[in-house]
């Protein structure tokens, strides 16, 4: 398989993306560029991070460019991480490459991007998706070295975001909510071996009682759900709690949107036991 | 042509068809993988369906993927249709694939997807986009025989969504609204031969009026319209009823959004008759 | 570099391009079709000019196609412009093509699109951008001379949108809103040579008053602001005054949507001086 793979994540909305994808295509003619998304919440570099790890690990091997950058124009870095897997990760040093670099099986080499021959001509200080890291990225799936990029980083410098881990009490599992999906299903931080640690065995049809934290000025809500294995096994309605189809703790409605219905929100903490 | 070619809609939103994408090219990298749309409404079965009646004949000759699934996880099937135009339809049997298969000619064999050396090796019980419809349609559009997909099922066997007709009166066409473009323009069922053997000849010109039926509680409305050949022919901001690119009965603000003005939805009963 | 290379944008939303991308493909198998946007708000000729601007500068050599086309179905010509750079610009004429084929390097022929035979074999009266721009933009892609699209068009017969120009006063630069993107940041006329000539030389820290004039009812606003080279120079939540990417005088709010805190519009008004 000759044909460049280039995958591509902003949090740029609809027309900018495009200016990049012609930067690299003008370098990279005949690459397959794939958009993973451009609808991540502006700078919200945790959205993007579990974007990068729900997508990635089910691409091709190739360069991965993600872009969501509160601090552009500033000192931070812009990075070239290799990975286990043989990709390369291209984005701003904040975090947001990290998750998804470990689900490809770890860093092996991490670079700072400073070679200018790699770089549009002109640099503006707002916009360096376009003028750094879209270029850069487009050498390197024609087979430019990962190591002309610019120095070497040590891998343990790299800013990292805090990982939500789940907290096992007896018979009570406290967790968070770490992804909304755009049909409203909610991943919880943690697996079934952690519930089942906090609560003993679950097998399907076990009532559970959710009860989602208070956030931000709003009341906290109390749900009781099933654990199931798939949507189809409750009510057009009804909620359930399961693994997802990445093996995290999942609470969904069945046809319906559950993060809508009870008003959750990124980050809010949820306790879980027995109903 | 050698370059194999997908379509894909699906109810998805944005970020979950890129891991489709991915899981595709890794079998097919030279694929041509054209969206057809994600913005279906979540679970609207007729709504892909229309789209696809739309979309589809446009498209070059292919393996068309298609998931909206309301039943994922359950027991219903997956299918693919081998259609007359030489096209593959893959996607759940609840009745999505059928107009669009008809309007490429009809199906001439439709088969189970059962063999699993032609999904990815985890199946989730909700993600059968990317687990199964993905990978099988890479694996076809790389010419994997049709046959090896699984078991064929009688045609006459396949789940049908109800088809919507007009129904012709004297004097007066009863029809529904089928389907609300993106622009806020309405598709009715019929065709203006269906008008015509109600109202008898209509001109350029001639004043029609539309009663849309009350709805969901909503009070219904009427309006007093024209039969136009195109927008440019009535005033900005006037509605027409016309006939569609694709010839079926279709009413429309010229530049502006009808749907949204007169708060008309799916499946809207409507009757039409002279002014 | 061989691969034919098509840009495309339009206001259709999400499933019509799909359907247009289907006809580029069938006649131009290999193309690259890159979508510049689809989500121009409908009928905005202005903002689709903008987004053009922005956009093709970074695009390779092609044929691009784009679609705001409030006078579809009426004597408007189809337009194709070859330019200086080498592309071919495809669409509607109504000023949409012009301010991008100027940054291109300027038009050098013009020809109105009446060559049926590069065009489907049916043509609506509602849907050019498949049946016209489409069919016609990948023949030429493949090759298909330019001059066989239709009769020649005197450069300065073609249909020109308005451009905003600032006015440069003693202490003060009479300027408007040209642009709004999508991350609330806000273009306006003119660069900061113009402002310089108003109010003399600025740096880095210069405090400056902006002053929105009143527009459709709604009050005007006052902004005190700081002249700045990058997002990063001033606190989070706080604007600024800028060059853009493109060198254009640009407002924005760092880590902020300035257009929604201050209720801007396309074409208001707006006046700088010293603070």
């Amino acid at each position: 398989m000759s044909r460049p793979v280039i995958t591509f994540l902003t949090d740029f909305g609809p027309a900018a993306p495009a200016v990049c994808r012609g930067v690299m295509f003008g370098i990279a003619p005949d690459a397959n560029i794939i958009d993973v998304s451009h609808q991540v919440t502006r700078y919200a570099i945790g959205e993007g991070a579990g974007t990068l790890v729900f997508a990635l690990p089910h691409m091709p091997i190739g360069v991965h460019v993600a872009v969501v950058d509160p601090g552009v124009g500033t000192e931070r870095l812009g990075l070239a991480l290799k990975v286990e897997r043989g990709d390369i990760l291209i984005g701003p040093d904040n975090g947001l490459l990290i998750p998804a670099a470990e689900r490809l099986g770890g860093i092996i080499e991490a670079r700072s991007i400073e070679n200018r021959e790699l770089m549009l001509p002109v640099i503006s200080s707002s916009f360096h998706g376009r003028d750094i890291f879209s270029p850069v990225a487009a050498h390197l799936s024609m087979g430019t070295p990962f190591e002309s990029v610019g120095p070497e980083v040590p891998i343990e410098r790299l800013v990292r975001l805090p990982i939500p881990r789940p907290t096992i009490l007896r018979g009570e599992l406290e967790t968070e909510i770490v992804h909304i999906l755009v049909f409203g299903n909610v991943t919880l931080a943690g697996v079934p071996a952690d519930l089942q640690a906090a609560i003993g065995p679950v097998s399907p049809g076990d009532a559970l009682t959710l009860e989602f934290q208070p956030v931000d000025g709003r009341q906290g809500t109390t749900e009781v759900t099933t654990w199931e294995r798939t949507f189809g096994r409750v009510p057009v309605g009804a909620s359930l709690l399961m693994a997802d189809s990445e093996g995290h703790l999942s609470f969904a409605d069945n046809q319906g949107n559950a993060a809508a219905r009870l008003e959750l929100s990124l980050g809010q903490r949820v306790s879980i036991r027995r109903a």
